[in-house]
């Protein structure tokens, strides 16, 4: 029997109830955080931090601290695993990431291998040990991966795409072939995410980013179906006992929010175009949400940035099951301060809702 | 009393009865047609062919004629009301539009200047003449506009987004000076329209590319009562007694059906991520719907669009009110032979599907 957690941000996975709406931001790591860049230009490279566990351990933590998080989450790419099935990544400067070579082909697929996550990514998982040995329980630390549609627009465009024109042209022309991909790319999903799981994260996140460039129907039956096959064979009970939630974002697709509970994840994440408080009743407690604050409302000033924050956490409401996030990635441009507005407001704004509505009086 | 139109994509826009489906699409005249090059060519560059009445009437028949399209489009850009408003524009090479300088302040707002569309949009009227000229009855004309939300992110930005953190920022920070800002530019907007449709056009379509980057309270409250302030004051008849239908098509609003519909347009435009056949539930007959294959179908094979051609019109169902279009513009790199099997399968498909209506067997 899975021991209830302590921690408010796996409370909140699990609909249990919290003292404060915990927090965490998607990409809360990076560029715009001063102390990242350093570690970066130590480093050298974006793919040589991500293989270094001690670096990568580092730049995970820096926020957790400065802002004093909930959650910290893995410092990695998603794209380090189609690079564990014998692809070749890199990253060009100012072009985002590119591998090779594409898969087009049923030949091009058989090139690709099975993977074991201690051999290939052995790197990601003395990160995850390392992670937590820092952390040393006060924090809890989120494991990811990528969708496999959201992987295999990659593999198969050659890098980011604005008409995935190739993967799209097999979706409609060769969808065996596509599925195909996408169960070789979820077998490995699985084994990775269960081997983060082993070394010790706490919840995983699966990233659906191109998700929403699908219609309704191919989004259920090629990035859902890939991800109902990953979610149906997760370990749930980490080694410490302790259920590990798993958290669905798929960008663009709060329009099937219905569908997305339906694949049995715990919380679902929403972009900020999904309003908070029909998502909710719609939800009907038989999930947590994750999400939504525009992350553009960070360029404004910090009064605006607690009245939107408020407005949000209302919106949400107090039932238990809201775990307070951006509803995309932190800007590269963004001032690290406004995070720390952002946070406080979250922390102060959420506490004071929470406990009036203990005290019966909302 | 205006008088009831005979071409089959003015009926469809008002829900009258059709012999088939009228198909046109978005962004049909470019790059993608050799024909279209040429002329660019001999423009020399993209806004000196937008201001050649001649040339410009030239580009807008080609697809017409080539694919035997049910509507024609006025070839233009939507940045030539920012640049009739004083702004400079130009297009830098793969690097997309540059409007400068760029608006911040209630200061650079001062510097914007009303527009007689007649004066300083002549060269667009005079195209509208020609086009009519040259189509002779046969196939209506469609003007369009940028929304003023659209318009106003390349004016407060300086050209092209990705964040979209200035006027983002004037939203969250500074929403009087926005709204004073969409409203000045509604007003253009307006006396454009209402000159498009005084020289001929016959239909009108509200662009607002990037509407969908909003929540829905800030999509409601900024893009949309901006819109609903131009739907108010259009002259809805033309100079030929006929109803001029407006569209509206504003890119990942889906969600927001209901609220578009409550403008009071005529046609509402979806991309391909909403449903077609609940939209058309949704829409309960209250406007004709546009839409909405995903253009990347284009990208597969003659069969196969055929195939998702059915599907889409099986989906929209038989009722009046169907415009067929893509979910968004016709991609550059596209091969025209598959624009011209996508037309041809609109029409021989629908033809089939309206026929049995008909006869009452389905």
């Amino acid at each position: 029997m899975p021991i209830e957690p302590t921690h408010r941000f796996l409370r909140a996975c699990h609909s249990l109830p919290v003292d404060q709406t915990p927090v965490w931001l998607m990409r809360q790591a990076g560029r715009y955080l001063p102390e990242y860049m350093r570690v970066r230009q130590q480093a050298g490279d974006f793919l040589t931090l991500c293989k270094n566990p001690d670096l990568a351990t580092e730049v995970t933590l820096q926020p957790v601290y400065r802002f004093n998080m909930d959650a910290a989450i893995l410092f990695s790419d998603i794209l380090v695993v189609p690079e564990a099935m014998g692809m070749t990544l890199f990253f060009e400067t100012g072009e985002g990431p590119v591998l090779e070579p594409v898969l087009r082909t049923p030949a091009d697929l058989r090139c690709l291998r099975p993977v074991d996550p201690e051999e290939r990514l052995g790197y990601v998982l003395q990160t995850v040990v390392q992670i937590r040995q820092a952390l040393n329980g006060k924090i809890p630390l989120i494991g990811f991966s990528g969708s496999p549609w959201t992987l295999a627009t990659y593999m198969i465009e050659g890098g980011s795409s604005k008409t995935f024109r190739y993967i799209k042209g097999m979706l409609f022309d060769q969808p065996a072939l596509l599925q195909q991909l996408l169960d070789q790319i979820s077998d490995v999903v699985v084994d990775y995410l269960n081997a983060q799981i082993a070394h010790g994260v706490q919840a995983v996140q699966i990233f659906d980013t191109w998700g929403g460039v699908l219609g309704p129907r191919e989004f259920v039956a090629f990035s859902l179906r890939s991800i109902q096959r990953i979610v149906d064979r997760l370990h749930r009970v980490g080694p410490d006992g302790q259920k590990v939630p798993i958290i669905l974002f798929a960008k663009g697709c709060g329009s099937l929010l219905e569908e997305m509970i339906g694949t049995g994840c715990d919380v679902i994440g929403l972009d900020w175009t999904t309003d908070a408080a029909s998502a909710r009743h719609r939800a009907a407690g038989r999930v947590a949400l994750q999400g939504n604050l525009d992350p553009a409302v960070l360029y404004a000033s910090p009064e605006i940035i607690r009245m939107q924050v408020g407005r949000l956490l209302r919106d949400f409401g107090t039932e238990p099951g809201h775990i307070f996030n951006l509803g995309h990635g932190v800007a590269q441009d963004m001032d690290p301060s406004r995070i720390a507005d952002l946070v406080t407001a979250v922390q102060e704004e959420s506490r004071l809702l929470l406990r009036y509505r203990q005290a019966g009086e909302e």
